[in-house]
């Protein structure tokens, strides 16, 4: 199968899908993105996703490429085009193409706008559920506008990078306060010894993830403690669980941070149980 | 004139200048590059340039997409062919095409490169210089790896542009300390009214700039008075000058900081000097 790409107003094989040098995104990172799940034919949380991105284009003040529903149309039309039943469908929109200059270009460079979408493997991501990832921390060193998600994402590839390197699969930043902000691409939690689920507050310097908030409706539903603050490296090491939470990785145990062991090293209940109702929280969207 | 650029190893015309949508550079900001000026048929400084391309790929673990060697040829070529005899070539390095993925892609992912020309009017240039720019500070928000100079310029374009909307050219990014840091494409310097120089040190968060050099050495040559120390906002207020440096505006005077008029609000005889004497301290390549 030939993937298809959607790239400002066409649909064009994935092999030839192309942007322009002076597009904005590529020379200044001048751009946003959304990542939203595929499962079992349907699009995850479509509405959430887009409030964020129209939230990330207003602070960039960069204009929708198109109307929101057209892009909701396409989102469908990529998904079902590259026949994807299960994994992801992404959306960039940068601020365009013009001669290269730092400041804004006239009004009338339109924004650009890129959706792909792939298939995975339920199964993969399952397995690796069931044996669980490990983390490890990285001196927080983003810009205070984390909130918003935009391209500008290579301190994130490098905070992975070094995680990768030593054998993780995600990087924990931790702040000046020794407290942890969030992952490269996900957002952090523990449960503590007494069965509080704990994630930093989403005003302080994290992206408000779509996923961490399914898992508070969820949290709220199953009737589980829950406390929104910030809690160090430190309390992460004598956690009861941890895990992250993304698009794209859903409900993820870690069970190792740095060298500690966390927990008794499998997988915790709680996160595995988040993991397995996810999707009962979620707003699907059938392609 | 139809404008070519060079990319990933073809001339291509302008118009028709592409890159995947896959490029890292796009996807993450995961790219370095360079701005050299081309000045009376000559590009300027191309060694120092190309040391400093070769720190920042060393620094992300970037191979060279190309010897160095084959880069300095491609340059002049750009520049001939767009028959720019001042004006600015650029060159951008990223990582490469490879399915989306934060991590490092593997090792048989070839960086991509794009080298620019275009020309510009040095008249129009020295008529800004002889008028002088305004500067608005900016608090300091960017990561502590702007040594690095990285295609992750989002921060800088708010930055400029916030300058813009009050009618400036420039923003002169101020840290914690009250100390100007350096401009949103630019080095920041001030003359006190005892008549020395200041900018800087380059190892304090902030970009080594090839044109600061130059200046460095045309500051001992020409027997000036120098202190290479932090500076606060309140100090450039009540300098005798100021100026800004960078390949694309050489010395740059400055005549007023937020609502402060500098000096007496006409550009300065040290800068004005510094930009007259410029070229004679450069290394200078024939294209």
């Amino acid at each position: 199968m030939s993937r298809i790409a959607y790239v400002n107003g066409q649909y064009v094989r994935h092999t030839d899908a192309a942007v322009h040098i002076e597009d904005r995104g590529y020379q200044f990172a001048d751009g946003v993105y959304e990542v939203c799940e595929v499962w079992n034919g349907n699009i995850v949380d479509v509405p959430r996703h887009l409030d964020r991105l129209d939230r990330s284009l207003t602070e960039l003040q960069i204009d929708w490429p198109m109307t929101r529903s057209a892009v909701e149309f396409v989102l469908r039309q990529v998904v079902r085009r590259n026949k994807v039943h299960d994994g992801i469908v992404y959306i960039q929109v940068t601020r365009g193409v013009a001669k290269r200059d730092h400041f804004f270009p006239a009004d009338d460079v339109a924004p650009s706008i890129v959706i792909t979408a792939r298939r995975s493997s339920p199964e993969a991501a399952n397995a690796q559920a069931e044996k669980g990832i490990s983390v490890f921390s990285y001196p927080e060193n983003r810009w205070p506008r984390v909130d918003i998600k935009t391209v500008a994402l290579l301190p994130n590839v490098l905070a992975k990078q070094a995680a990768k390197e030593k054998g993780g699969k995600e990087a924990w930043y931790v702040d000046a306060d020794g407290c942890v902000t969030e992952g490269g691409s996900t957002n952090a939690w523990i449960v503590t010894k007494a069965g509080a689920l704990v994630t930093r507050p989403a005003e302080n310097g994290i992206l408000r993830g779509i996923t961490r908030t399914v898992i508070l409706d969820l949290i709220e539903r199953e009737g589980l403690v829950f406390e929104e603050r910030p809690f160090t490296l430190e309390e992460a090491y004598e956690a009861k669980e941890a895990f992250v939470t993304a698009a794209s990785t859903i409900a993820m145990p870690v069970i190792r941070i740095d060298d500690r062991i966390i927990g008794n090293g499998h997988p915790g209940s709680v996160a595995t149980r988040l993991r397995e109702q996810f999707h009962t929280a979620t707003d699907l969207q059938a392609v």
